[in-house]
């Protein structure tokens, strides 16, 4: 009986490989449609992806999968295993669950409705997405009941992207989160000393950017021998195997930031699929554990590391000598401060670490009240604006830059959006758990950032999904969720930038 | 009956789109792979393309394969279902006849040699590589016979490459070329006035090169928004679909022919790959028909085009404003001399336009006799190096300047190399027919490339795989391979810059 075990894992690390091969080349078709493709290229290759796809789907949800699960999951051999077949299980009910015409239907009207957002987005004009995000919240609601919750209808998708974190927990640690927001947002906004942003804007070619961005990825650690820098429109990290984790970003050679700070961020999620346990090679556990999990580890690296004073104190020297002249000019203190401008906005992806979780708050607020059924998806742009009045004090004027900013909702993805303020409050949490064991301002400022790579690989990295985001989260902070640290690490900084 | 057959036939594009779909896969993977991947990526994306190879080659030989064209070929709709049909048919042939352990046994075998030639190469030690060889040379005697043939066994292997060319006509043809090869060589060892590649070699940047052969490659016609030039150690063109067709290339600082005429000639066969028909498009049909007919549009580009005359009377002062100082010195009468400079070397690769085909004939009597069982492995290396002597009068001072320089071998290909040689005669022939119909050179002077690009679609490029290549040359030439006119060319090309 032993032996015929062993012989199923095998068979079942043999199932896990085949689908990890379609993934690894969906996932270079994936890097190449937004790196390297010609144009015409794409009408075909999107086919490939289809099907591909649908035989990585198959494969999840197949009797043979659903074979291994019964067969093995009563008593696995070793952990790598038994996670490994709840994972899959995980997977095959949640895909088994939703009658196959329905998900037929619902991947269809998705992307449908993507290329419908980006015209009425253009537009301006909510109204013509509107009958698509209706159907999609109708299905969201159809598979939030198939899959079955405990207590809120929104757990059921939530636990898609951030297992084990429930609405109860987030209706709790976002209201805590907001009031220390609004308070120090309105503590900024009356400061009399703000610093300028606009003085960072000057001409930098790319060439001295792409020079800059690349030492600083190899000083984290990022191994350019199993990844590369590439450019794109939107930036990304994608792992297709463990040893080969690529990296995009974007120049804009007015303003360096966008790729300085977004190549740092994609640096370190691609940090985190690089040191991924070997062992867990070839299984669905050898990626991050979560989405949040996940932004913790590249906001780690672009606000408590890269956005940081000791950061610039070690690398402006530097960062100067790469530069253009008129960057000479500029002061340090003046461009440590001009590049942690507080300064709340319309637009999501261009918000400061301050406020950006005040954006993610107000998606989550709406998109759990479409889910329970107490809002309309026809109110959701008045709404959407009363919000961004009361949270961030600013009001869009016109749907583009209000409700349609986002892909998200019209790409199907409801519960997604709190995993970004979630990598928040975790990377905070993480910053000041290795505070106890390093000064790791005095780590940054000596430059020397293998002993911070090392603490993220030893206790996050490593475990890929062996465990959970709340199971790592309280091993390595001793604690569970807990705004109070990044509200601290604000307060702190910016009462010093700010003087408040 | 009718409507029973239509259903069949769109159950067989499908069948035919899943091929084409692992295909267009496996072809990413390949150009990334000796492109861009990082060194450490490599070892598991072999897996993946072992696994989609598998499940490509499995579709190939499946019963789903054979029910379709038993059930079609009888009564297709179209010449395209028809042709399609019969690819199917020879490829299931071919693969189904070899017992399945037997190809698995070559399969390994195969990549084994390929490391271990790559070793033996190295060490300029034969021996290492003989017992493989010996292995691989019996299994495609096996093959060959598994398979059948008429009047020769090599005649078997053949039709992979070159599908109804024969031993019998090779022979023939290729003794009446090597004949007029060696006594041409044999003139220009004679010439007093010699042309001097040295003064070629003057340092030329990369980034001039580049900006010159992506000029030169848009004026061919090549679509730049369906493919794209990158980078590599081994140039080659890839075409994953017909609208995404990637030309490599390499850069010699020191020497600029190697990515001038290099990108040339693999843009020469990007051309042919983006130029066939759409409604080809999914199926087997929508690539080159023969190894030699693509070669037969690379060289075309290169030898008959870019190496001619008038090619350098339009574009020399290009070319000039692109590359450093030194080359404004250099006389066009002198650049033109140059690079055709012919001169009898060891290396196939490195071989000019005259003497080229003459490496061919010394691989394709040394293969046909291996698998005809006239001469065994161990003699090799004395055969080669008493044919070298005899057609080129140069002896290679080791197996690795000898008959260890080419991969094909090891790799187990026997009956690829005519190709080549197919390639040069196919150009020469499609160039005189041209030149009926309009003046070549004045078009290539007047860098009208334009009507010539248009001539080579019509007559071969749209029609992919759906005329063989000898069924193309006798409709484009009226008549069959003839040696004479790829002799007549070069006669009168060197006569005049040999004055012999």
């Amino acid at each position: 009986m032993a032996e015929y075990n062993l012989q199923a894992e095998r068979e079942f690390r043999g199932l896990l490989k085949e689908r990890q091969a379609y993934e690894e080349a969906l996932a270079l078709i994936q890097w190449d449609l937004r790196t390297k493709i010609p144009a015409k290229g794409a009408d075909q290759r999107s086919e490939v992806i289809g099907f591909l796809s649908q035989k990585s789907y198959q494969l999840s949800t197949s009797d043979r999968m659903k074979h291994y699960i019964d067969t093995l999951k009563s008593r696995p051999s070793n952990e790598n295993i038994k996670r490994s077949l709840e994972e899959c299980e995980e997977e095959y009910n949640r895909n088994r669950k939703i009658p196959e015409q329905e998900f037929k239907e619902f991947t269809m009207l998705q992307s449908k409705s993507e290329t419908v957002w980006q015209k009425a987005r253009e537009a301006g004009d909510f109204k013509l997405l509107q009958p698509y995000l209706e159907k999609l919240v109708d299905y969201n609601i159809k598979f939030a009941e198939y899959w079955g919750y405990e207590k809120n209808r929104y757990d059921a998708l939530l636990q898609i992207y951030e297992p084990g974190v429930t609405t109860e927990l987030l209706d709790d640690v976002f209201q805590k989160l907001r009031t220390s927001l609004t308070d120090l947002v309105e503590k900024v906004n009356q400061a009399k000393q703000k610093p300028d942003s606009a003085i960072l804007q000057k001409h930098f070619p790319k060439s001295g950017q792409e020079k800059f961005t690349t030492e600083i990825l190899k000083r984290m650690g990022y191994d350019f021998e199993a990844g590369r820098l590439d450019e794109t429109i939107h930036p990304f990290a994608i792992a297709l195997n463990p040893q080969d984790v690529r990296v995009t970003t974007r120049y804009d050679e007015e303003d360096f930031r966008m790729a300085v700070f977004g190549t740092i961020h994609e640096g370190g999620h691609a940090l985190y699929e690089q040191n991924i346990n070997e062992e867990l090679a070839l299984t669905p556990l050898a990626t991050g554990t979560s989405m949040g999990m996940h932004e913790s580890q590249s906001l780690f690296w672009e606000n408590f590391v890269a956005r940081s004073e000791a950061f610039w104190i070690n690398h402006y020297p530097l960062f100067q000598s790469m530069a253009p002249e008129p960057f000479k000019e500029i002061a340090f203190s003046d461009f440590y401060k001009a590049v942690n401008e507080v300064k709340p906005s319309l637009i999501r992806i261009e918000a400061d670490e301050m406020t950006y979780s005040l954006h993610i708050m107000i998606r989550y607020e709406l998109e759990k009240a479409l889910i329970n059924e107490e809002i309309e998806v026809k109110d959701l742009p008045e709404l959407w604006n009363q919000k961004m009045e009361a949270y961030l004090k600013v009001r869009p004027k016109s749907d583009r830059e209000g409700v349609l900013q986002d892909i998200h909702w019209s790409a199907g993805d409801f519960g997604y959006f709190p995993s970004y303020a979630l990598g928040y409050m975790y990377a905070a949490q993480f910053h000041q758990s290795l505070n106890k064991e390093m000064d790791v301002d005095e780590a940054v400022r000596s430059g020397d950032f293998g002993k911070i790579k090392h603490w993220l690989t030893e206790n996050i990295h490593q475990h890929g999904k062996l465990k959970r985001p709340l199971e790592i989260l309280k091993e390595v902070t001793n604690e569970g969720l807990n705004p109070e640290y990044l509200v601290n690490h604000l307060k702190e900084k910016y009462s010093k930038i700010y003087r408040m």
